[in-house]
């Protein structure tokens, strides 16, 4: 048996009524934890420990992973393939592990889970390592049997996550996540120390930016009472705004019973925008990124239907677009590299306050478990 | 200015009230003619044209489509990762166009497209074609800009579909990417003549067995008067039956209206079964294939939440579990291989009837366009 040191302010509530919004808001603070173990502040640079393989040597990455983790995993598929020109399939580990899927010699594998005890994404990490891949992990608890059987532990610095909908475990899978793609693209000579510098200096302002969003949050609570009531909503996203949206709705279904379902902004007119009357509030994740245009385009035929929007933009979305939507969540201006991370926040802090608002158990929703360690 | 040739009888509802049933009923006949084109009844091999590429040189393939077509290509990832050892990537057109995803040089690229004209799709092929790709297309209609930017187009012989939410195209496109998949193992040296002969053999029974479950659907509408008036509905599938799932939420979502969402049945435990109550039919896609025993797990859970259960399997999966379900659909005993081609006529039937029940307008649902030739 081995005793994990933990603190009771650690597993308090401190003046929180939840510890949801305690998590919460402890994010400007882990993430800088999780991005210490990166990011040197002199030379404004990322530096990964000595890694069991050589990312120039890699053919191909797969991500496996669940629920929450598992749309990090799709966030971070961006990030490897635009900054270190890798390939990377994202899987659901419940189908990874039975789909016999051909593996790339040599490959990485990476597995993503807050607890490590994950049961379809542990099976997943055995079948990759039978097949002759890297194995690495990320996860938050410091004793795991992914960590135990993993080449290489990538330890995020959440601290005990007591809520059951995963937040601050997110964002630092995110920040991690972050670092491996820099790294992976200078050892890789895709980036340039140039565009290191540029992306390193954007996430290491991204606890700073993160302590601004949860500062002014007052407005959140008031969009959260104007759909709390709904009983579905869509919530879109384009690019790494895809997945934010994903995650999104996953939180709004874990914690407020709102049948909430994130969708690829460009697959509207393919279906669901059917859906759309002015019932169904659309909620829309676009920083002004090269995804914009097209997203506020989608935006605006969800409006020609009626629907209630909230808009997510930062100070050029709302000059734009900001009037039109039924309410608006400003977030700061970053580079878009670090904007899935920074508003995974504001979906976070919206379903919080819709869950208080039904008065739905927000640490504890019926039917779930923290960790998911059967099959 | 092109003329195509449309006898009436072709474009015409016949003696159904709607476009969509009559395009439903015309399966068995058009699945047969899309077979033929590739189907050797005196061999029972399958044999394809001369392909302007080699299965043996493609190192991957992409598959890029949307909405439904989308489904369709999710299924075909199965078929080709296991019939012919080839990694597949599977996205979303107005995804893939836009995300500068690193492309194997001499990759094979496929596009889906009913008409051959949706907006998306075409410019991810363009995209594709300056990255180095080989441009094949499965497209339905005789003259389309896919078909004439394409190395190679397979036409689909599902006629002329005038109902907006795709069925019959959906599977021909099906039936002719299982083809592909089985020249392709067949070439890279992964199927043996006896599997191909098995394999090609369940392809040839698909047209009679589609029939019968046409012949046998009046259980289909009974089931529908008990769904009809749901809110949210959860579709859950593993495999092949995924992506199926994920179809037949869209058929209901396009056409009645009603919030379905599918999901892979592994992804329930982390969030979405916080959503169930006995307000939520979960309709579960479960052949019995080698994924049987988890899926029903899943429907276990969910009854145990007091979910009302319709459940799609054949007679093996019936004796185990269709007593426990509120209602449950029987489809014929086939090879898990085929599965997904024919799982697909239940999940239109049903979402046609809840239709009709609503009271919606089955060929023309509001909101939405048969090609969406704009982006």
């Amino acid at each position: 048996i081995k005793l994990t040191q933990l603190s009771g302010a650690m597993i308090g509530k401190g003046n929180h009524r939840h510890f949801m919004m305690k998590e919460i808001m402890e994010q400007p603070a882990v993430i800088g934890e999780t991005l210490n173990s990166f990011f040197n502040p002199k030379t404004r640079t990322i530096t990964l420990p000595d890694l069991p393989f050589d990312w120039r040597d890699i053919p191909k990455m797969t991500i496996v992973a669940c629920g929450t983790s598992f749309y990090a995993g799709m966030v971070a598929k961006y990030w490897f393939e635009t900054l270190a020109g890798l390939g990377v399939e994202v899987d659901i580990a419940s189908e990874f592990r039975y789909r016999s899927m051909p593996l790339a010699p040599g490959g990485l594998a990476l597995f993503i889970s807050q607890s490590g005890e994950t049961a379809d994404t542990l099976a997943a990490l055995r079948y990759a390592r039978e097949n002759g891949q890297h194995i690495a992990s990320i996860v938050n608890v410091e004793e795991s049997s992914m960590g135990r059987e993993s080449d290489f532990v990538f330890h995020t610095k959440a601290g005990p996550e007591i809520g059951v909908a995963s937040t601050k475990a997110f964002t630092c899978q995110l920040v991690t996540l972050a670092c491996l793609a820099i790294d992976a693209g200078k050892q890789r000579g895709v980036l340039d120390h140039e565009r290191e510098a540029l992306l390193s200096a954007a996430l290491s302002e991204v606890p700073a930016r993160a302590a601004e969003i949860l500062e002014n949050d007052t407005n959140i609570r008031d969009l959260a009472a104007e759909i709390f009531e709904a009983r579905d909503i869509l919530y879109i996203g384009r690019g790494p705004g895809y997945p934010v949206a994903m995650e999104g709705a996953l939180k709004l279904k874990e914690l407020s019973y709102i049948h909430a379902e994130g969708y690829a902004a460009g697959e509207l007119k393919h279906g669901p925008i059917a859906l759309i009357d002015e019932a169904v509030p659309v909620i829309v994740v676009a920083p002004t990124d090269h995804y914009f245009e097209k997203t506020a385009s989608n935006m605006q035929e969800v409006m020609a239907r009626n629907a209630q929007v909230i808009f997510l933009s930062d100070a050029a979305g709302m000059k734009q677009l900001g009037e039109h939507a039924l309410g608006s969540i400003e977030l700061p201006t970053v580079d878009p590299f670090v904007a899935p991370i920074l508003y995974s926040i504001p979906v976070q802090i919206l379903a919080y306050h819709v869950a208080v608002l039904k008065g739905t158990d927000v640490d504890q929703p019926r039917n779930l478990a923290k960790s998911v360690t059967v099959e």
